[in-house]
């Protein structure tokens, strides 16, 4: 994999001097381009060995384009903001909106390669977190993103010679730290990992340039080309399709659905109801000031069909809670600036650091539910989402997170019946709308959907519970009860 | 000012019961109305002493409105991304935006109160910290936002009893610990700073309510109708008119400007002007890596005539650094949730950590500028915005901020001059919009608003520097120059 970055690649002054001036004026007009189309953002990963020119080569990417365009991130210790949440939060954090380009030093990729390099990751683990980021980079280009990831190469002998340069030189010495050579003394196990790194996470989406350091001529010129190539293929081109649906689903043959087998008839006496209720409060709010819980974090999701009861479950639980430790996050349309970003943004900048709850009040299963019937997505948009989001919520889990989604389910006449009563209700009125009904003709399309998604993102760690709703009082008890289940188990 | 809050208000569980579910309709109708209309945000301050039920009236407030659209907030211990930025960063970043009520406990007021009980804080400087909080809530007032501040009272007396039911209770014992009875030794302090702290900080547009916070169905009773009747009235009336200007600002009479008093002949030659720029660059570059320079933020701010070369001076500024320490904000049109915000918030939310260098290019003096001109916004809203900007800059350069502002600035001909050269060129075209032709027509216009801006925002600590640009070399060195001779004093 580096073999063809140790050969002494170099470009001559005189060449660079000429290929410059129109490289550089080539990629403004890209970028001018990219910004004027806000179509995708350009992702530019940038790795490898120390005193290979990363930095260099970033600052004259910034001054080949315009800067005011790009957003550079370079990512050291992590925040305690940071720390509160699940890994790939930071870099969520700082994904460029579409238009912009975004270089990203020390990225995803880094932490797993230095944790293998100093043990703290076995084989196994290690190649889990790259599978992760394999996700999570087949989930950018499947949002658009024009994804370029550049490794900086030297050889053992080059690099040696390289931080010797560079401590010798007074104006650089600063830069070379009793790090740099403690590193430098790992070279041969930091390049085996990093092979296995690179070639585990490059694909035809989001694929690894390796450029050999030594020279600075053919260092930026390549990374300036590979770049401007890559631009000038996706600014003429359509939006690539990267996941293709092999299959879409099928209703099960014989119409037996999870949501038909529920049991509607149920029935909570008031009395009952009212002693229940103030049991699973009290243990709830038990629960939340348990020492333990400070260390989880609890993220609740309520979906189902329209006059089901979201709100008032979710009162239920908001009434045992104190008002300082819980956030409700209703879900509406996105705002500009999270349509410029990934569907998943909009719910990441949301996730709640430790010791605290979050319940979302209609969530990310959007795409899969109202985007899927309304058509508002394309077919492989939906379906790639049943993986984006049980990647999601795996690792909301690993960050110490419980998830918990709560469907709330009502039969046809119950929701007509309900529909009709908030009309007649002057203070409740507002409750209904217009895409109540429209919403109301598409009830079996909705059904369809909401047994896909149960069948394809329910499991034991985030957990889909289908709660039979016709009745108030025994949904509401069921919600609650569930929820004191889940959070004691996990403490 | 407390003393009415000791007199044992108490109200009957007959009339609460009776009042309550009123109150909770009307509240919960007004929070629908509220949110229909996306006119304001409402923002509730919550301060008391311990033991007051603050937690518990915050927790009713969310159980008879809808959660979800209530924000609540609870201010500890600063994040380390909190310490690196102003003190008041923590409070933009929790504002809520128009249409929604955020519940602030220990907001502002808080810190300032317990620094001067602990003596931390002298008598002049608790002043000068409630001057601040009164002009952040005055400008949150004449942003539209609806404040409402509820100060829970106990009378000495009644704050032991209260603290000695909660320890003697199984279930509330948790909530007493060693700090409140410290807190509670002293009490008297506590009152007479609290004291001092609501009478400086009461304004009519953000007025302290005193609750006596002995009985709850008085507390929740008092809290409720107040944060109710405030609603009705705010929703009924229009935007209330809170800084009006007493008189707007005049020309000089005999014509003279700051702007008509430069030296728009300078020409520096090309020679010269590479030397000077190597040298600068150098020094800047060698001035971000001082070691002090980590605890210092750059701010640089870029505004001038259109084609004055805002863009070409900032990127030999850029041009010196490294690109993972600066970051450039092009300040375009607000986007929806900054829309929904003070005027100010899109610009705190950029502001940098310590270390690191933000230029803006464009900034909020916006208001002052182009919204004054266009007739954007009222006169009142960019008369008050001197004063608001002036207060942003303090409060930067308070916490360690370094504040240059460059106003660059060439002759009416030059700029038709350089309109015609970009129009004529393919590859600069783009830079050249009909909002460009349009802007020059008010050029007038643009003078007034450009010398009455100096005058009022120019000071020591975050100076204008007026750049006559016609010949761009000596406009870039100079700049330069002085970002260096700044950030050097800084050090």
């Amino acid at each position: 994999m580096f073999e063809s970055a140790e050969l002494g690649h170099c470009i001559p002054d005189r060449e660079y001097d000429r290929a410059e001036p129109k490289l550089r004026e080539a990629l403004l007009k890209a970028q001018y381009e990219l910004l004027a189309h806000k179509d995708f953002p350009v992702i530019i990963v940038i790795g490898g060995v120390d005193g290979a020119g990363k930095g260099e080569t970033v600052n004259i990417l910034n001054e080949w384009m315009d800067p005011r365009h790009i957003v550079t991130h370079a990512f050291g210790e992590m925040s305690d903001e940071e720390r509160e949440r699940p890994r790939m939060w930071r870099y969520w954090r700082a994904l460029p909106p579409q238009g912009r380009i975004g270089i990203l030093f020390g990225a995803w990729h880094s932490q797993p390669i230095q944790d293998r390099v100093r043990g703290r990751l076995d084989d196994t683990e290690f190649e889990l977190a790259l599978e992760e980021i394999v996700h999570f980079e087949r989930m950018l280009a499947d949002e658009g993103a024009l994804i370029l990831k550049f490794w900086f190469h030297l050889s053992k002998k080059a690099q040696k010679k390289r931080l010797q340069a560079l401590e010798s030189n007074p104006h650089t010495r600063w830069r070379i730290t009793d790090t740099d050579w403690a590193q430098f003394k790992a070279y041969d196990r930091y390049r085996k990992v990093s092979e296995t790194a690179l070639r585990e996470t490059s694909a035809a989406h989001a694929p690894w340039t390796v450029i050999e350091g030594t020279d600075p001529n053919y260092r930026y010129l390549t990374a300036g080309r590979t770049l401007l190539d890559a631009m000038h293929k996706r600014l003429a081109g359509a939006r690539p399709r990267v996941s293709q649906p092999a299959a879409l689903p099928e209703p099960a043959l014989d119409r037996r659905t999870v949501l038909s087998s529920l049991d509607y008839a149920q029935r909570m006496p008031h009395k009952e109801y009212e002693r229940k209720l103030e049991k699973y409060q009290g243990e709830l709010n038990l629960l939340t000031r348990h020492k333990k819980f400070r260390r989880k974090s609890i993220i609740v999701v309520f979906e189902g069909a329209d006059a089901a009861g979201k709100g008032g479950s979710i009162r239920r639980i908001t009434g045992a809670l104190d008002a300082r430790q819980y956030q409700v996050v209703p879900v509406a349309a996105p705002t500009e600036e999270e349509r410029a970003q990934p569907y998943l943004w909009r719910f990441w900048r949301r996730l709640p650091q430790r010791g605290r709850v979050t319940i979302f009040d209609r969530s990310w299963y959007g795409r899969v539910l109202v985007e899927r019937v309304e058509k508002l997505c394309s077919e492989q948009d939906w379906m790639r989402a049943y993986h984006e989001i049980n990647d999601f919520e795996e690792q909301i889990v690993e960050a110490s997170g419980v998830v918990t989604k709560f469907w709330l389910t009502i039969t046809k006449a119950e929701q007509l019946r309900r529909f009709r009563e908030r009309q007649k209700t002057p203070f409740k009125s507002f409750k209904i709308t217009p895409d109540d009904w429209r919403n109301r003709k598409r009830w079996d399309d909705y059904e369809v959907a909401v047994c896909d998604m149960v069948e394809r993102t329910s499991n034991r760690d985030a957990p889909w519970i289908l709660v039979p709703a016709n009745d108030k009082y025994s949904a509401r008890i069921q919600v609650l009860k569930t929820l004191c289940e889940r959070i004691e188990a996990s403490l």
